[in-house]
């Protein structure tokens, strides 16, 4: 076990909140030491400067961007960087031998003309998006990483959304044209960047929606439901920012392909994800709500099955910082050396 | 003008949020004067104790519930009382000459069956159930429940869903057999009653669903969707709790019936709900949110056409409180007179 | 009455949450016309556009800041400015004739050089600063501020503190030199700038102290208390932010200049605030909370006597953006005016 | 190191959230295995059914209250009971030869008759009180309680005080009969039980002050107290209630008995607490928030010296579910096996 501790991580964008929360999960991680964390903006100050929490925890000063010393101190490196920040790094990461899991959501879509109508920003090089294995974990059986290096570690709303669906999709049980998802997050999904819209008093009592069938997970969602329908797959899809911190929950709507009870879905889901910890099917009657998740890297689902309008309601939860973004990229740490999927990640939520 | 301030009224279940807020409207209206506030369970003790923030606004001692007290003391009644009180008190009020707003929702499905079945026990009798008028105003010309004594105040979720929905469905531009409505409501919706369900410590950072494909307002909603299609019409109906105090949100998901784009609802509901003060329609990319009618008796209504999808989005936004209760109840009462719909309630919302 | 309705109130600062509270609670008074919302920095753009909660109820477009405009729309001007704008613009606004009411800290100390040294930049000319009057409502009787022109209102923090203090401090029943003050704000007193101080995910599920012993409202409240004490008074003064939006509470500590009990103290208070309808004393055994006063210009103030350290504790609480702000300047223009003390501010808090 | 992984716990109360966080807390734990999850009202069920956010985390049914089965599934014991129920049960497990952990209020206070006076119901047995070791951790060297059988876990607000001021106490630097203590507390600290004082309506977006100088844990800060001072010590000590879940903040003033600097404090405490890893103390003009320490055992601790005052405030902050409760009761056990004192409770405080 012990000649196991002996990878050597680093962190780019350390000082957001995807960034922050590696920290505290890497520090958890018995085969994992934190070599170097990095942030363009504020390099040569300790990280517990900006983030007093980590006082007498985590006493690194923040290194900057520099490939050459990420190479000396490190053997993957997470870059929790802005899209199109990592879209300029991540090529020289992997050139300089180093392995990558990518945060950002410049190497998701395969396509870089979509990539570009989305992002509002010219692609990666093809070849890179290529090379990028897509890390929805659940979605894949272990020997689909293992071994590579580069991941490209899915958005928060695509992991609730995927994983809610997949199962049902896959299955030929849901209509894929009539898919609908409606999605709430807490507001760390924003980021720390300052503007008026993460205003506590304009956030604070207030439910509202955003980027209404304008967001740029949309096209994530698509590829991936499009290639387990093998078929084009069109969702309308809503983003509502609800007045906490941390959570997502989807709630998603499909029509019946055929008649199916709450209680089959339950067991196609548990079939599916058998063995996978992470994901935890609700018993029948039983819907998840977001703080039954906060700060783990679980993703519940439960499901309710409407007979008079034929269709299914599946509602899906995750802690949009965890496995939405830090927890699931360490999950794919595990899976790309090999160790354990739960390695560092078996937190039991915080509740409350 | 001033002989118009002759309106005595009762409040039936002050000790309530929804008859709180009554107070505090009415305390508000030019041509009303409270002249009882009554609860069953804290008859004799001083409104103001309950509810501090009352201390030298009200100073009145609650009445308990007295039919020939209140035949003497006022001329209106609000009956602020929880489903299955109300069809018990208020044929006694009709019958003692008073007229009637109730809040409950005992009067608002005409069908006595459908009612039992969705609200766990029976239904008031039929006379009744046809003798009330369904009062939400914005669907009605004002003759509707002029001079007329009992109006059936419609429910919180029921008024955001209606208002969002009539104008398309009765032009004929959505689908009926698509119609799926995720709704989102603070917490005061639940009541002041104490149950873990309102518990702070699990409502606060928490987004949950509940009653999936069951809730009460559900065919209340369909029997006035289906009277405006001149058809049957089946909904798909989720209720989540989001952490505030007040607010509601319906986000609407229709396939549309034509082409049409945004501009086009937006013209289509600004004539509907031409000189109605308290529907605000929103401007083409704007969509409005809860703390936007915090405290007021608005209902904003904004738009986003899909033209990958063809389906409309139709989002909706009330102050549960006011708008979905009180404020409603008033503006029927403002109708029932013959007075300005805006008697009172023109509440600028409280923002931040 | 009605030749009464003839004050044009311009409102500079219209863009922040105290003017824009300007405009909430001047919509609501019966005698003022608001003829133009200023901001410098937003001029030639509707208001309802930042504040889309204005929508249809404020359709102004906002002026840039005018002094020759100003005169000629307005015979009033609120100054909702930040500190520093206030003392470079009021000069040239009574230049002009026209009364004002500013709520920014700029002219409340009465000596210049400790204005410098707590708000680190130079004070307005000394005449100026001995020309506005302090408007701390409840302090004086009315005549005080009848007909004077130029009123600077007091700050969030002062108002709650010294509407606590001046009574049991002029009786001499505290001992000056033992005032602890421990005071809880909402968010919104930090005003609708945006930095990481105000962020949702920093503020949630957080409680804070900050600038402690250095808010520049310590010397404006020793200012009065030393005015009322008739000698020097020095206080301990800590700001706290807590996870809501609205409500200042101050906790403050005093030890006891005899043998009182806290009938003694409510007596005293109700005697001191006798036909001040927005200072409610609380009764024996029950302490106010911020959400009591939520929305309203009312200031509660409880009391809790110690035998066994001999100390009081006065618990005041306001709404900072009503009675701490724009509540108290619209008070004070009542006041100006010769009109009802409480003309348009008779609002209910809003609860829940 | 693996024999050492061989105490079985049980913990009664497991349905409360410091139950509950004890779960969280012990499933982390290299040394422990919870061997029996025990409710009085809920026996039977799985711990799951009502905290779901535990399902496939821990699967087990709540057992009864049953001494004998304890006896035979368990070393030691925690009692997460109220106060009350503690007092009954703790002598018969003690007779039954099991370590006890009590986090009740109920063998704190080693004065039989100052305990009814302030928690109005009779004392344990005196030979009990003198029995049980206050595990106030960082306040003794780890012999106090290597051994020993029994402790009595320190309630929230007395371990966020006390941890706060002993030092400067001890010191003398500090003028006993000057210390007042504002504390301020999220929801969780007045449990799971359901009543209007902790319904999210009247909770959220308001801020209280509650039992003012009557708190039951005034005469347990003063025992403490007391003891460092060597002379008896009364406060004055005020609790209030902030919109929040988790997080404890004391902000407390004294005078000081000398003329000392920021820096000196903290080279005393820092000097007091070396070794101590639950305890950080900030650095010059840094004080610490309730976010800082959020999910972790983590007390922090911040100055600031008024040399216009001659005072001293000291701010201190926990989570009270962690350090306040459930994580000092694990840092008592690891002290009472002699096993390092953050076994298990190396926890990164969650932010944001």
């Amino acid at each position: 076990m012990n000649q196991e501790k002996h990878v050597r991580a680093a962190i780019v964008g350390s000082t957001g909140y995807g960034g922050v929360e590696l920290i505290r999960l890497l520090l958890n991680h018995p085969n994992v030491t934190i070599t170097s964390v990095i942030s363009a903006s504020s390099a040569g100050a300790p990280i517990a400067e900006g983030y007093p929490h980590l006082n007498e925890v985590m006493c690194d000063t923040l290194d900057g961007v520099d490939v050459e010393e990420m190479r000396r101190k490190a053997d993957v490196v997470f870059t929790a960087t802005p899209s199109g920040v990592s879209g300029q790094l991540v090529p020289k990461l992997l050139e300089a031998g180093l392995a990558v899991i990518d945060l950002s959501g410049d190497f998701r879509i395969k396509d870089g003309e979509l990539y570009s109508a989305w992002y509002k920003h010219s692609a990666p090089p093809a070849e890179l998006l290529a090379e990028a294995k897509y890390g929805l974990c659940e979605m894949y059986q272990k020997p689909y990483v293992a071994g590579c290096k580069f991941i490209s570690n899915p958005g928060c709303y695509p992991t609730a959304t995927l994983l809610g669906l997949i199962p049902a999709l896959q299955a030929g049980w849901i209509q894929p044209n009539t898919l609908i998802i409606d999605a709430k997050s807490g507001i760390s999904g924003a980021g720390r960047g300052v503007n008026l819209g993460v205003h506590y008093a304009e956030i604070n009592e207030n439910f509202k929606a955003y980027k209404v069938n304008k967001h740029q997970h949309i096209p994530e969602i698509e590829q991936v439901l499009s290639e387990v329908a093998q078929n084009p797959v069109t969702v309308t899809f809503t983003t509502h920012l609800t007045p906490m911190t941390r959570g997502i929950m989807c709630t998603m709507y499909a029509s019946l392909a055929g008649t199916f009870i709450e209680e089959d879905f339950i067991s196609l889901y548990r079939e599916y994800y058998a063995g996978r910890r992470f994901v935890r099917i609700r018993p029948q009657g039983q819907w998840p709500a977001t703080k039954e998740v906060f700060g783990s890297n679980f993703c519940d689902i439960g499901f309710a099955v409407d007979q008079r309008t034929n269709r299914v309601t599946i509602i899906s939860v995750i802690d949009n910082v965890v496995k939405g973004a830090a927890g699931q990229a360490i999950q794919n740490l595990n899976h790309m050396m090999g160790w354990e999927e739960t390695a560092g990640l078996m937190l039991t939520p915080v509740y409350p």
